[in-house]
């Protein structure tokens, strides 16, 4: 989406430890009619799918899920991350170690709201090393239900999550995928 | 709000400790059509106001907040919450106490998306005590932005946090307010 890679080298600003700090528009504070922009192109890239309900993780997923949901009109679940593994047996659950922290939390899909009638697209800010959506991915096969496809904004593609994704057949399309960055260049892959 | 009113006769659930469950379409899985008529009638209820951002706080505020600045089309700002008041002077912060959790922790918001030019409507999925929304307003005011007045979908009207926030003399307005609520019954304020 060119319009996306325009914008992460305008207002994207690397910082050390291949962090690419996009909080003027994507995660911190939110440029709403850009999100309506990707939402409608997420629209495009799956428009001869059958999907009912877009599943995403909180924090930073929650509004281009939302973006995107609004013009398919279906329903967003969003996982949410919890400290402890102890949970009730009303929740699918499933564990998934953070680079970025260096620690593992728990992504909690409450029962009620995931079940095998759904066909479900995962939606996410960035994909790095894919851990968070092989997360999503385990819980939606705990629910019995189906993975259409996987749709984040940034990929991270020197990081190769998206690619494993791709490998084991799963259909993996990005907004933009970034081969490299540094201080002063940003490039992106051909798409 | 009726509309609001009787979806949450119809699908919360009150648990013990005064919890009302409203997963089903506000806070884990998003009824994205009923947060599109929700953002509508913030915006009808703020039309006479001048507002450009939007304030919010993770995580079950970004899904309304997004859904009413689409509709008017100003970006969205949501504060991050920290375990940590460790942060750098690039960031404004405040001290939150959680009732919910027994805890406190810092809500932060980058120096780079709140300023003197902004005229601010807070809105949130509940409102109860106020605390979540005192820290917003202490915010705004070490940022030299104006309040314009703060919107929760829910608010649990016999917790006092609204009207503590009226009797200041700020523009509360809620879409539904609870007065009492228990197993069987939820009783609403007239408005």
């Amino acid at each position: 989406m060119k319009t996306l890679e325009e914008k992460i080298i305008r207002e994207g600003k690397v910082l050390p430890g291949n962090i690419l700090k996009v909080g003027s528009f994507l995660n911190h504070q939110l440029d709403v009619d850009f999100l309506a922009e990707m939402g409608s192109e997420i629209c495009r890239l799956f428009s001869g799918s059958v999907i009912n309900k877009i599943l995403t993780i909180e924090t930073s997923g929650i509004a281009i899920a939302v973006a995107c949901a609004a013009q398919m009109h279906i329903p967003v679940v969003f996982a949410k991350k919890s400290k402890t593994g102890n949970l009730s047996g009303e929740m699918y659950t499933s564990v998934i170690h953070s680079y970025t922290h260096g620690n593992d939390y728990t992504a909690v899909i409450s029962k009620d709201y995931l079940g095998p009638d759904d066909k479900v697209l995962i939606i996410d800010d960035f994909l790095a090393n894919g851990k968070a959506v092989e997360g999503l991915i385990d819980i939606i096969g705990q629910a019995g239900a189906s993975l259409v496809g996987v749709c984040c904004a940034i990929e991270k593609g020197f990081q190769g999550g998206g690619d494993s994704l791709r490998a084991k057949g799963i259909d993996v399309k990005s907004l933009a995928i970034i081969e490299s960055m540094s201080d002063d260049s940003i490039t992106f892959r051909a798409q």
